[in-house]
């Protein structure tokens, strides 16, 4: 029997690559998680359109309001404006959903203990990211130390982050080469129907497929 | 200005006394997360109360349904039966919720530095508990390298765990000399109007007061 995996997928491009990765290895346990993002509903259809895809054996959605109650991100508070890219910026941008990622290793690892997976797959990115710290290589070794201290003892839970230390373009590429269904996936911090092409998600996103030579399959609200 | 610190609170003995010793150094910003237990009532009566008595500066209440909808707990799934209290057993309790106090610690690190607070009090108890992995002393040591990491850089926070090594009884005295209000604090597992008096909560609390020389002031369903 193939290993159980769960598998964090926001329906974004890195998650979508994520999720092909997985998917060469494990049977697929698929986690969406909403917290009150602006693109909640668009990104959750690219969720289920990816899971369906990869006909995952188990799914499980779940919002977490309390990110949206707690606030402090333009992700999630619509008194803060979604900054435009600027991605040779230094500092963290205002889509920083505070310490957003220990939420969603959180569940994950719960329902990990829960239904006996042993990996847990999320496609963090440190190297070509917008700065967040919540996406560095050693945030998720500290975690797994936490899973490792904080769960039963018969539990073996590790987090894999196998696309951290990629460029985009390199993501795009691994994409690709696994017949990931990148027409499927959403990024877009900002609109629901057509991408914005200026979020901070949306620059990286098209930055990426540029370098790589190849044109993005969605569609944009500016020319591209 | 006083500190700011974010006390997360059950309502039962444990948070009641840690709330005690925060309120002696800090301005408090109370935190209590519902997460589908079946006294979830009565535990959200009990920390309103608590709260007011130390007339917290800030309080948040939050409900994680997702535990519930995960399971795999006598706490959160009706189809699991709470355990009568074995004080004398080495293996984990049916009442144990997977990984729940990673989830109460990420609400915590968000909250905290979204309102600016430094510290996060919590009332685990390590060596007279009943054995769950997510209450020991390392598993906060873990915990706290994950929030340096995962937040801003300028953001310092840290979790206190003021009585994670003394027994109940103790927890009781120290209560006493604080004048914490034990008689608004809820601990039953079982029952929302009279305590239980046999679930592994009760059964913990019961001792505690026993040795400590002192009658709980709480209404019990059985003869104490």
């Amino acid at each position: 029997m193939k290993t159980l995996a769960v598998v964090l997928a926001s329906g974004g491009l890195d998650s979508c690559v994520t999720t092909a990765i997985a998917a060469q290895e494990c049977a697929l346990a698929m986690l969406h998680l909403s917290y009150g993002q602006r693109t909640e509903r668009r990104e959750l259809q690219a969720f289920h359109e990816i899971a369906d895809y990869y006909k995952a054996a188990q799914r499980m959605t779940a919002s977490l309001a309390h990110l949206a109650q707690i606030g402090g991100s333009s992700l999630t508070d619509r008194g803060i404006e979604v900054s435009r890219a600027n991605l040779e910026a230094t500092e963290i941008p205002t889509s920083y959903v505070p310490f957003r990622n220990a939420h969603l290793l959180a569940v994950a690892t719960s329902w990990a203990e829960v239904v006996g997976a042993e990996r847990i797959y999320i496609g963090a990115v440190a190297e070509d990211s917008s700065g967040y710290p919540d996406c560095r290589p050693e945030f998720y070794a500290a975690f797994n130390r936490v899973i490792a201290i904080g769960t039963k003892p018969e539990t073996e839970i590790e987090i894999l982050t196998p696309v951290i230390k990629l460029r985009k373009s390199e993501i795009v590429r691994r994409g690709l080469e696994l017949g990931a269904p990148l027409h499927l996936s959403w990024s877009c911090y900002q609109n629901e129907e057509q991408a914005c092409g200026v979020c901070d998600s949306c620059a990286l996103r098209l930055r990426g497929f540029r370098e790589a030579g190849v044109r993005d399959p969605l569609p944009y609200a500016i020319e591209i």
